[in-house]
């Protein structure tokens, strides 16, 4: 048995969301006036203030138990580990038929701590293929979502109700929502997300301990160096977490990459052009079939 | 002793173009009107006939020998193997006082070539830091140069006038000059240019051989994955020639990242956080440092 939902329409829903640096400041600044009401919750009072400044929320709080209690959707808006201190401890907190959602960047912890959740709470995993190098309300922008994919991983006892109401909240901030299982989108996001991080920051350690000593690295570094980069930005809380609750997955990314790498450096370092070629020129093919 | 330029103002100069691909095609665009003439050669009159309706050249031809008996400036813009051998070839045919410049991304065989030029001819080693994904003259753009650091690898006998003279020309393209003696501008590339395009390589192999054959893989590709991959795209001939030629200082970046990346993912694996937390937050400052 699963418990109803206390408002199964998106427009009348008291939304919380919990976290307002960029990913719930921009999830909130795309839901208002499309909900009843946007309630941002933050630690500190001046990110409040901001938010409401910002015009982002209809209100904002630091008070999390006393936004909680008048909630129809709770969004996690935390780093990982925070969202799974918080799933534990909110959920006996929370209004019969309310549903839970998250912006968790792995899924499968967090929908095994949503299972232990009290039954009069909707569960719904969630996470939108969106981001940016750098954190903060002061980058939050309504516009992050839009034309995104936003993940949803419903548990066994989600009702078609509460992912339904999660579809629209997720289509609400301009994104296209896409069910997939949690252990699933995981080790998807350990080769397409979490390994792109740690190729960006292996290759800023690189030039970090060569060739940056050089003063004249900082006059040449071309496209291929800032766009491999970029990403090396990303908020070291927010990527700890990430890593730390994905390990598996990112190690097996980690080493096939690495494997592969020590095929190209023998390829060159033989002078093996033959085969290079070939290597080269599968790679570009397949990374022109990937964005045609 | 070295020659006295034929020609030593750019507004006078006749340019002759060799290679109007990507890079000599923009660069053909981009000084058009700003020298005396721009003769484009290409090995085939498709190219010919592309660069003049496009109005990128005042001039073009299939006859390289032609072009060369006139010429002021000679730029050979075929990838790196191709200009090793024009140079040897070309040599004998310019006219006394010629300047003879190349743009191929790696300088140390190049200028160690120019080297053996006969005195009547004045040589200068480039690379302009930009390029694309894409090749082929369809893409080329006179803007391509704009901004960009302009790399000029003078030799011991390279004139002062000769130097000013290449200077000026990237100048008129919208680039910055900056000389760089050949083999450091080859280190420095190494890593900031050729290790990432080898990095984007494994991470489409990576997901080539692994979440691939996921379907729903394509449809939460964020934009790390785009960005790390991009330069996966360039194009084979040329980075084959730039690998070859740069193999001792590509396998040492290799190497140096492949050793950063077993040391990640060893912090990853043994969960230790506080180390990956510092390293994390070390190379998010890093990179802040690079790109303020």
């Amino acid at each position: 048995m699963t418990a109803p939902l206390r408002c199964a329409s998106l427009q009348d829903a008291r939304v919380v969301i919990v976290g307002l640096g960029l990913m719930g400041g921009s999830l909130a600044g795309a839901l208002r006036g499309k909900c009843g009401c946007i309630i941002g919750v933050a630690r500190r009072e001046d990110t409040v203030q901001a938010a409401l400044e910002r015009g982002l929320v209809d209100e904002a709080t630091i008070d999390l138990h006393a936004a909680l209690a008048q909630a129809d959707i709770v969004v996690l808006a935390t780093p990982v580990r925070v969202i799974l201190r918080q799933v534990a401890e909110i959920g006996p907190l929370l209004p019969e038929g309310c549903l839970l959602m998250d912006l968790g960047s792995t899924k499968a912890q967090i929908v095994a701590e949503m299972l232990k959740l009290p039954p009069h709470v909707q569960p719904l995993g969630g996470h939108p293929m969106c981001g940016k190098e750098t954190s903060g309300i002061e980058v939050a922008e309504p516009g992050l979502y839009q034309d995104r994919t936003f993940i949803l991983s419903p548990l066994e006892r989600t009702s078609p109700e509460a992912l339904a109401l999660g579809e629209a909240l997720a289509r609400a901030a301009g994104a296209a929502p896409l069910v997939v299982e949690g252990a699933r989108q995981d080790f998807l996001v350990g080769t397409v997300s979490h390994l792109p991080y740690l190729l960006a920051c292996a290759l800023v350690r690189v030039a970090d301990s060569s060739t940056s000593h050089d003063p004249l690295m900082w006059k040449i570094v071309a496209g291929g160096f800032r766009d491999t980069s970029r990403v090396a930005g990303s908020d070291v809380t927010m990527m700890l977490d990430i890593l730390m609750t994905n390990r598996r997955q990112v190690g097996q990314a980690l080493h096939a990459c690495i494997g592969q790498l020590q095929r190209l450096v023998r390829l060159v370092e033989d002078g093996d052009e033959e085969r290079l070629r070939e290597e080269l020129a599968y790679i570009r093919q397949t990374r022109k079939e990937m964005y045609p």
